[in-house]
């Protein structure tokens, strides 16, 4: 089974599968220099927090690995600088600057220069490892939640190519597809940037999972005429009490869910949760440019000078999420559940 | 204040506004001839039933100016020839059908050939202004329902050029702006056609009314965090019961409406319920082109042979919604209060 993978370590490059070109071009960009891998980052080719942590450590291998001085000082000050770079890349992107500290940690404690390419190259592997394999326990967790023949529905994508492998709420599929249980996905398109008409139809069409594309306006339709089982998504950050913040349109199917009497699942990882942020009210939106709803691929959708409001995330409240899918198990969405998963 | 209208009288031609080139281009079409108006109808330069109807009326009046014969008969069977071919423009609009009805009637009971082409153009004239009446009426009877300072979402075009003029959904939006009276709108977008980016905003922002865009998956979240006060919408049909179809989102809207406890309306005239359909369940739910969902101005947004479910209308259930305003005033959407207004 062919499960998409956005970022690959060989001979001694970086294969990045551009994001940008899908699902037109299926297309891996080798890059050489930690420079490629800034722009890539910067441009976008490369998305998913995981995935673009995970494309920056490599980063640092290929820094490691191009600088040839046998100064272990001087290495040392080389690759950190380099690290350095690398995370200004997308100075939003958590999961970028947690990766690298791993990476500094790990160039600040090694005492010869084959150590430490060795270290970093190592490191950045066990990353990628790392992240895969709690993406496959989440989908794992999640795969008990489904049943044979069930219809799920899902917003963005928060999936393979996003992550190191299998992603989180897309995680499940995979496995199911793997053990010849039948699940079908009905894909929200997911409007302004069409993540879920892109990505997600693109990345389970490869696994050869049944997956079937909606407009965003579709969803209430489709849960009762297509008897919809569940709804999963990714989440950008949930709260200490269990709100989460993901993909603008995710509430929405939360309420719509919550009126069919069907479950509402959140799929991630224990790093998304942040305990400083007490509930959703206090998680920042961002809004994004107009531009991204009155165009279309370059081209006008609406008239010129239209007000526009355009949110790319919004809260699903924890009162209409069943539960919240992580590597450790499936968990209420209450204060207590999500501090006994870090105690 | 310009209230667009779709279709004028003027000169002995049709001036119809090409609703394809909106937003991007105004352009009203001088149609001359039965053809013209028949290539107009079939190719969606115009759109709405109202201003279909309208439109084919005055294509009949045209027929009945460009037969120079003075033969009463021959002329009667001239015209009622080229109103059975305009019959045939778009086959499925019930308001096309009315319209060439009632034309047909007065051609049938003239005996002059002057007195035809009188009557048939006065006819035509008499649909416009009472489609406009009617209009107008909706937009009286839903501007009780808002309170200066509303904010109100709404989906899709039920506006003026989808009508005489007014429209009705966005008919109380014209008459606010008229009396100074401070209403907002919220206008989803409305995949996969975009009838809202294109025609909706266009449409409120040539009067001079406040309107913002938001992409169809945004409504949960503008409903929370702009304070929206109520959701209007058109309806294509409604049934004995008061179960209103509209465009493919309504019934999303109408089930965040009531969760967020505000009010969720339906504009529409008399001529929308259809008594010999029972319920929701009896309306047929067209599904239309996948195209028109993986592809947006002609570029692809979506894999090659994905599949697709692309349903035009749903059915927002008689027990979401706060009142039907109609012509004759704003009802409760249940069956007796239904049978009432055609008593």
């Amino acid at each position: 089974m062919n499960i998409p993978q956005s970022v690959k370590w060989e001979n001694d490059t970086i294969l990045l599968l551009d994001q940008r070109k899908l699902p037109h071009v299926t297309e891996y960009m080798t890059l050489e220099s930690v420079a490629s891998v800034f722009e890539a980052i910067k441009s976008l080719a490369v998305r998913g927090a995981p995935a673009i942590g995970i494309a920056a450590a490599f980063g640092v291998a290929l820094s490691a690995l191009h600088h040839k001085t046998n100064d272990i000082d001087e290495l040392k000050e080389l690759v950190l600088m380099d690290s350095g770079y690398l995370s200004q890349s997308r100075p939003t992107a958590v999961n970028l600057f947690w990766a690298l500290n791993r990476m500094n940690d790990v160039i600040i404690k090694t005492n010869s220069t084959k150590a430490l390419r060795e270290a970093v190259l190592a490191e950045a592997l066990a990353i990628q490892a790392e992240d895969a394999e709690v993406c496959r326990s989440i989908g794992e967790h999640a795969l008990e939640l489904f049943q044979d023949g069930d219809r799920i529905m899902t917003i963005c994508n928060a999936g393979s190519i996003a992550t190191a492998k299998y992603g989180t709420a897309l995680a499940p599929f995979f496995l199911a597809k793997e053990r010849g249980i039948d699940l079908s996905v009905f894909a929200c398109e997911t409007r302004p940037v069409f993540q879920g008409a892109r990505l997600t139809t693109w990345e389970l069409m490869q696994a050869g999972v049944d997956v079937t594309l909606i407009t965003d306006n579709m969803a209430a339709h489709t849960m009762k005429t297509k008897h919809i089982s569940a709804v999963i998504t990714g989440a950008d950050r949930i709260a200490a009490n269990g709100d989460s913040a993901n993909k603008i349109g995710t509430f929405g199917l939360a309420v719509l869910a919550k009126s069919f009497g069907i479950p509402f699942y959140i799929a991630a990882p224990l790093s998304t949760f942040d305990l400083d942020t007490p509930n959703g009210d206090a998680i920042p939106i961002e809004e994004r440019d107009p531009a991204e709803i009155t165009h279309v691929n370059g081209l006008k959708v609406a008239p010129d000078g239209v007000s526009v409001f355009n949110p790319a995330f919004d809260v699903a409240p924890a009162e209409l999420i069943t539960g919240i899918v992580t590597e450790k198990g499936v968990i209420k969405p209450d204060a207590a559940a999500i501090a006994k998963l870090f105690n």
